[in-house]
């Protein structure tokens, strides 16, 4: 399975009364509190993966709630950013990362964004505030590698019924930026 | 936390009367899977480390069951095998191995057990038959660092009155068993 994903630099707030006109569902606000890990054999940023810890929970509660860990692979397609994830949740969030720790994989960043979803005709729009890098809206759907095209064509249809340009995509992840800024 | 372990060489048979004299609490029978990875960048042999996949089920139970992920670091006690283990876990086994497989850990060994379990005095007694390899007794407890030493003598305590003798004790590994049958 792989990961469409586009994403732009927007104001949200002329995003939010466009996804109400187009009558797209709104989903759970959550925040995400993502880890990112450095591997003690190889150079994540050279061979671009990324081996992260999510921590995530509905905006209003505490705690750690959901805690996945996910490998992302290389791109496979630089214009979507389409890249293979395997991904599984796991218990207690402190016990992987000592795990980790123990293999020689050390915390690189932490990345805290604040997402609010809302679902559009197969595709998740997700309305991202980050702190202290900016705010951003992504349109991401899974697709099959033989459907990767028609997958990506429509997440910039989507983009564009949103009022957002496609071409100012921004290739560059969370991650990145935060260490930019 | 560390692990106190002692494990002998013995028939089950007797052992399972003289836990039914001790009135020990008869726990769940289970089926573990276990398979041990090798790490890319250093030999967890020579480094005295593990890293495992368990997967746990009631002995007449199907699917995976329960998913852990653990660490074991190098022996911190050599009489009675204390080590530092780091556990959680996990909701998909095949999408952690395929984490692990993607940062360069591959399969190295796979054992199967059926662990029958009892419950005396604060230790956990759990009799093993170890495909391929044999039956055995193990004698278990947690501690902290400071507790091992008294930990230790109970296990051995605990052998002696189950009719076992802790100078059988075996510090060789089912994995280490595994792979020299």
């Amino acid at each position: 399975m792989y990961e469409v994903e586009v994403k732009v630099p927007a104001e949200l707030e002329s995003v939010r009364d466009r996804l109400a006109e187009l009558e797209a569902d709104p989903l759970a606000t959550v925040v995400q509190e993502d880890t990112y890990y450095d591997a003690p054999h190889r150079s994540f940023p050279d061979t671009d993966e990324a081996l992260r810890i999510r921590r995530e929970r509905r905006r209003d509660d505490s705690g750690d709630g959901i805690v996945r860990i996910t490998y992302k692979g290389p791109l496979v397609d630089d214009d979507s950013k389409t890249r293979e994830e395997v991904e599984t949740g796991v218990d207690d969030a402190e016990e992987m990362a000592a795990i980790l720790a123990n293999l020689g994989f050390d915390p690189a960043a932490t990345v805290q964004k604040t997402r609010e979803r809302f679902a559009l005709e197969g595709y998740t729009i997700t309305l991202d505030v980050v702190d202290g890098v900016g705010e951003f809206v992504e349109v991401e759907t899974e697709t099959d590698e033989d459907e990767i095209d028609a997958a990506r064509d429509g997440a910039f249809d989507v983009l564009e019924r949103l009022g957002l340009d496609p071409d100012e995509q921004l290739r560059t992840s969370y991650l990145e930026l935060a260490l930019e800024g």
